[in-house]
């Protein structure tokens, strides 16, 4: 099943794209897609719905973040050998863990906005974790079983902000619209192996990451299992994974970062695709 | 005004205390005290109640976090120079930023509960920040202006998750329970002078940390302009300011951490006081 959220932002409404492609309105079921819906017995009962049964969504609507209720928007650093490589540091001996802010969550192709005299934001293909059940002190052999889904995500980051201001990393990763998910919250049973999945990202066009979700240091199983030894994990809280290489960090001879004008498209296989333009920072009244 | 919120865990009702320190119900008034709450009117709402008229609160009942709907849970690492040398770390040159996860808030009496495993956890009295308008680029001259009040914060803190296991800090921070807030969120008129208080802790009755918010690096108004360039703050977000010196990894000869059995004791001058019993983890269900 692929969820989603459509319509202008802070009023989307609950939504499912069918086999056709088109997306059919689920507000007469579920007022939205909540930490409620993404319990074992909220997906079967969606699951149990006919999809030619629900009203079809005319045009092309905006898409908005595929779950609503998000609590914790949790990171994963440096979790592909080959990005630990080009950001000069060394191959974490355990998952480093940061948090965005919620914040910055933003919809799939709304605006990626440069925050006010940035000069180093880059770009971040990541899959997303979804977490379906709450998850504290889970075995990594089960750890899968309390995912409902996952998504596609740009864990946009200021480099400045996140290496050169203290260290902490949440600084730079947390900003306005730094945080784009979607198009699709994609079920478990339809993803099938999250350690198969091809993701890419173009710049103007021009490819600067591909990967595979195989070459992982830390698979979902093991990340899911590591956090929730330091904090439940609750039911909608979404975990992201890290970024193949090839982020503007790590361009040679000199990084690339992202400046308004510029347009970024990603995607991972089964998950969907994202496109951003880029724009400097302005008040929208409707962050997150 | 002193707004609270009381009750079994998940279920709390809001609430206010009078003059008298008695509990009021609020319930027929606002359905909770949320982010709505917050905003200059809806605080002027409740301003314009008279007390005496609110049903009375009969016994003990328990407290809960005194705001619901919380989004962020931020934190200012090092805002104390003496905290800073017990830690042998550098004043910082600016504020620190980390993440506390939403999971780990609790009531304010709640019990503490150690991670399993767990050997370095420690205590941190701090003064929270309680936002009430959305604020983005603000400067430091209006940024109390977006302040909706102050509450008593225990950060608690696992100091090998913290710094020994990838030093990005959110490791150590965000243990369920890790987040006691309250007994009350004090509106910002009713404080004053917020870098003014006095801060203590005790540990099992014994004084560990004894400060005033008067030698804060970073004051109030600093840490609101700061962080409202690297996201936007939300009516509901909490911002915790710090700690003063003694906490338990600076304690001479050799460090004290928390064991099953021990009591924290915390108060903050006119924001209350705190008691938890540190205890095992256990499976609670009513993690936030």
């Amino acid at each position: 099943m692929k969820l989603l959220r459509y319509g202008p932002a802070g009023r989307e409404r609950p939504g499912l794209l069918d086999r056709d492609g088109r997306i059919r309105d689920l507000s007469g079921h579920v007022q939205d897609i909540g930490p409620d819906c993404l319990a074992p017995e909220g997906l079967a009962a969606l699951a149990g719905l006919d999809p030619g049964t629900l009203p079809p969504v005319e045009g092309n609507p905006r898409l908005g973040v595929p779950l609503a209720g998000v609590g914790k928007f949790i990171a994963i650093g440096l979790n592909y050998a080959d990005h630990a490589a080009e950001s000069n540091l060394p191959v974490p001996q355990e998952p480093i863990v940061f948090m965005k802010a919620i914040s910055s969550l933003s919809g799939p192709n709304d605006p990626v906005m440069l925050p006010r005299g940035s000069v180093k934001s880059d770009w971040e293909v990541e899959l997303g974790i979804v977490i379906g059940r709450r998850a504290a002190y889970v075995e990594e052999a089960e750890a899968l079983d309390f995912v409902a889904g996952y998504c596609l995500v740009n864990d946009v980051s200021e480099r400045e902000y996140q290496i050169e201001r203290g260290g902490t990393w949440d600084k730079g990763k947390g900003c306005d619209t730094f945080g784009p998910v979607g198009p699709w919250l994609v079920t478990a049973d339809e993803v099938g192996d999250p350690q198969d999945l091809g993701l890419w990202l173009d710049l103007n066009g021009r490819r600067m990451q591909t990967g595979s979700t195989r070459t992982m240091i830390f698979g979902c199983a093991t990340i899911v299992s590591y956090l929730s030894r330091f904090m439940t994990l609750m039911p909608g809280d979404i975990v992201t994974t890290g970024t193949p290489p090839g982020v503007g960090m790590g361009v040679k001879p000199d990084p690339v970062f992202l400046k308004a004008g510029d347009v970024m498209t990603l995607g991972i296989d089964k998950l969907g695709t994202q496109r951003q333009d880029v724009t400097a920072w302005r008040r929208t009244g409707t962050e997150a």
